[in-house]
């Protein structure tokens, strides 16, 4: 139904294949409950082809389009029912590379484990702040010449796992090129560092931490040298975790369409199949009508970003704006199509719903996308534009 | 803003007194995940005055309107701020009340334990028949003069700890008065009958069970004798089902619209309360008007299903179609309102939304009530009617 | 479905036997395109018992409730399937009500005719300030001791064909009670004066003009004396004018409903009853259950507003929130139920649409009412509330 | 927003420079009025290079791509505010096109005129078939080997104006290639042809009209000899059809986000820019979004109906659910942007709401794409489809 250029039939074969391999419903179940992926698969992930989508280029990665990494992250989370945390990963993966060249040679190494894999956790977002950087509270002070970090972070994915944290703080000591702010790769084990899990309705296995910093002690030596760029940085980096996140959403929904659309053909009412109920027939066509314009969209918005990344803030913004509300109303469409089955763990429609609705807060939540999107257009001018 | 009538003030105050003592956070939280209420806050329930409104007048109960049975469960649901085992006590309460002259006196015992609590579950729903009474598989066959249960029931509440079982069946043997269908009271322990706790994604404390008869060997004294009036009985229960479970919704509904406008005069974006910010304040406008036309719609057909029960199964469709679809509305912007908190369990507002989806499917879902809507209008002869 | 008390059942049963004999679809339609009742009618009508329902009691009217007047709208709107002029009669009537004792005898005589119909037209809107009475540009500067009027008003309902304009203006010299605000009831004839007519998408019978005030010289005398009460008589008065606007629009989906609920049990598709297509069923199953959640707050606001009207500003603004929208709803479903026809003149249903429409807009406009909503909730203190 | 290709620059420049040229709102005001574009416009468009896009090649019309006949209706109706004529003068060339080789010489010139204007009215829709060709009752009967027309068409456009009517007619005599249906070309001034105007709740400017045929004699000449393709020939004449109506509810929808993103930006309601607002600030922000998606819908569409159009049903059926309830929304969001001003003649919004609304019924309500795609998704294998 999507015009399938051969990237993209590569892209898809792999990962449906590597799905099927790795992704029986009970693991999934289990990987949720313990709240992220086993390690040997992981390992099998990144030793397959697929791994070269996520691999930085010094690591072996392919310099891949932005929509080959839709595609992944679209069929992965499909096929599993579930926000998988390789979502965060690639995420990861594209900041590091952004950052690679302007770090210090011996702090990049805290990026990426010897094994290719991402050793870093991003703690951005903050409770008062969600994800608008200028709002961030966190902050360096200087103790003498050593720099002091205070501060707490909250949704930082892996936070309790990764053997780093890439931190981002107000800096009125280092950050001048950058609107008194700085971004710092440090160890996870430093005094005063806390990590608190975080307990979530959905999403399990993205393990969200709460992160405190009590005057952690930093040696100058972990900034990141970002040059006047870290707005730019910081800009595209949520544009792509928008991107990443709405192709999660139409996996999710995809999901829900499959196991909805399959059980209304087998499961029968009264004699009648389910799909012969127009009730049931007027959901499906919305689900399914919706997911594909979720599709346009998100693909679209990719192109955009990758080719002419000045001006897809506003893409970005309506995308996300768009994906992630159609996406937990197809969910809830497929709930009410299972009836009293899909409210239990006997099937995955419950869970692929409650992950659908945290994307409308992820990254930006749909009111944040509205004043975007609105701030964009009023700077644009429409006198003479069709669209 | 409602009209206070004496007797809804009683019931509230004593329902918020009550709940102020026995409900806190972390005990409900510490219910949520044990799946129901401790013994000693079910017996300080039943001997404080609110036990009367769920005691039958045999044991000490008051003859009350069914509005101060919705005034009750709304308000000890909104203190909760989940779904109460209460909800299907009163409901088996009502039933209870309506069998106890049919039933064999030693039968009837069975129905309440000598504290006056519920001593049963009600298995009524399967799988694939819904609530629809007449698609119902579970069957009565004869072994000599034994009869013998078969059969598999879903969403029992509370069906791994009650000591009997209210079972419907189908019955070509001593059904003949009522639609070839009867009524049993077992005991839980007979051989063959298996339970199954039902992982649900919310309503924990009503804790659903699967119940399964293998050829179980009933004592033909524990029928109920029905004598023609089964039918008839089921649709006042299911309408009263439906009264409650929209009550109960509202309860959360008022939850959600509480903590999150709580939360918006205290919190500050950019300086700025949430409340002044006017994509939040439409919120809260909107919720608090679809929760004042829920408690509008509910009174009135409570009132209508006390005073003339044979013209109440439209209404109650009407207000089952429209009160927990609003209410989910209600739970979702309050989620949104709290934006990543309320995705965590640091804020109740996660469990009541998953809590108010349940009802759009239980007891009957939102489309077998559309159904149910569209068959009584196409009796109605609407040429002269204004509503 | 409602209870009918003998009042309603009253006022009900004189409004249909009114409605049989004077409003034809032929009639209705020559009214909508000449904008207007003619005369004949609207006499009958004052001499039918139904009369008294809207005359001043000075003039033979009774002291009636409020909720007769709301029947009186939704019955005859719902028979003509159109917004009547009889929705700004009885609002200025209620309005002159309120007036006649402040003014002076011999202006007051200019706010009812001789024959007991209202006289005068009511320009309060302002194309800026919408219904915010304190955004009023129109206002009052002296020349010598002559009070002279400037300004423009729109919306003014009947403002071509009154003899008299109650004018609401800014006015720094006799309006220090009032917030710098005054009223003024002037000929409509007056050197100065411009009525531009108002082309409308729908509600042609209220037959809305521009008025503008070119330097026009008063009568001190014009003035009514309101002595600090402005501001409650023109809130009371906005409160009425929405519960009736919200009875009118009730009338107009009820004229839809009863319309395409008709043509579905009669009209076959494919050798089914339309109201046998579940999406035709779902749609009328919505339809009648908005229905009566409006029929429930409609009359619940009345009684607020009737009994205590200082507590029913929140409720007002909840119920045209509420309302009008989820008319506009039910007025779309019904179009869509008849098809293409629904969008001719062979139906009432497209007018009934756009009619529906204006009642978001007219009385304030449901972002205002929104924000009025919140701003009243702000206020209250919903610690221990439930509802 | 858009990638624009050379082609797609092309025609919209073209399309805005006619427009800016020909459409003042004063024109276009008054040719709603008239229903109809006036004879020198039309030539004026057909001898500008505008003109190729909508001439078969045969009279010097070019090849084109659908998506440039897209861009053009759309640019051209964003213009006007108002459905153009032009979208049924194209539909009717694509299939005159199709029948062009199929038909006798001498009947094919029934479809152009000598200036290469449509010259043909298409009698296909019945009141109880809608657009389902399967359900025509329109019947050839024989009188000895004269063919006998019956029956009754609605919502031909421009049926009172062209010289030529195409009628599909179920036909026992010569349609048995063609599940007994056979399509004619005759002239509108038989003896036995009636029309009459339907009055239309908007889109006037489509002058739709309902066709009697009453005993109307044919000559056998004027069947259009369709060969057991008419089925395949009218199911691509619907998809276009649902293409084209599509496009010109997208440009209706830009032309109410324009004109009310414009108003936003200039008018003040207590000295703020309504823009400012964040009621309206969300209001435009989902307008834009969703034109955006209806234009990524729009487009993709019209590439797979181009170059793939055996697989074109399901998403054309797609797109016609999709687009025209967007842009209704936006069309209505508009409105209650521009407040009671809406409402009036001054703005053209009013307008465009009313022709957006009945987009959702032609060519195929929303209710039977709906079925549409329900039945097309039942013959898929979506077992490991990822869209």
């Amino acid at each position: 139904m999507n015009d399938l250029t051969k990237s993209h039939d590569l892209v898809t074969n792999e990962a449906l294949v590597f799905a099927s391999k790795y992704f029986s419903n009970n693991d999934i179940n289990e990987w949720v409950h313990s709240k992220g992926i086993p390690a040997q698969v992981e390992d099998a992930f990144l030793s397959s082809n697929l791994g070269k989508y996520c691999r930085p280029i010094e690591y072996g990665g392919i310099d891949c389009d932005l929509k080959d990494r839709v595609t992944l992250i679209k069929v992965l989370t499909y096929k599993a029912g579930a926000t998988l945390p390789f979502l965060s990963d690639i995420l990861s993966m594209t900041l590091a590379s952004s950052l690679f060249e302007m770090s210090k040679s011996n702090i990049s190494r805290g990026f990426i484990s010897s094994k290719g894999t991402i050793s870093f956790s991003e703690a951005f977002t903050e409770a008062n702040a969600g994800v608008t950087a200028s709002q961030v509270q966190t902050s360096i002070t200087m103790h003498g010449s050593t720099p002091i970090l205070n501060g707490v972070k909250t949704f930082v994915s892996g936070g309790q796992f990764q053997p780093h944290i890439l931190v981002l703080a107000k800096d009125p000591f280092f950050g001048d090129n950058d609107r008194s702010q700085s971004l710092w790769l440090i160890p996870s084990n430093l005094k005063g560092v806390e990590t608190l899990p975080l307990n979530t309705i959905g999403q399990e296995m993205l393990a969200p931490a709460i992160l405190e910093f009590h005057n952690v002690r930093l040696d100058p030596e972990w900034r990141i040298e970002t040059n006047g760029n870290l707005n730019s940085i910081l800009n595209k980096q949520y544009q792509i975790g928008r991107l990443l996140i709405c192709s999660s959403s139409l996996g999710l929904g995809i999901a829900a369409f499959h196991d909805s659309f399959l059980y209304s053909k087998k499961h029968r009412v009264h004699g009648r199949r389910l799909i012969d109920i127009p009730q049931i027939e007027e959901k499906l066509s919305d689900m399914i009508t919706d997911l594909q314009s979720c599709e346009h969209f998100i693909y679209k918005t990719a192109d955009t970003l990758q080719y002419d990344s000045n001006n897809s803030a506003l893409e970005c913004a309506m995308m996300k704006r768009f994906v992630p509300r159609a996406c937990t109303r197809v969910a809830s469409y497929a709930l009410q199509i299972f009836g009293g089955r899909g409210y239990t763990s006997s099937e995955r429609v419950g869970r692929i719903w409650r992950d659908c609705r945290g994307n409308q807060i992820a990254q930006g939540t749909d009111e944040i996308m509205s004043h975007t999107i609105a701030k964009e257009l009023d700077d644009l001018d429409f006198t003479n534009n069709v669209l």
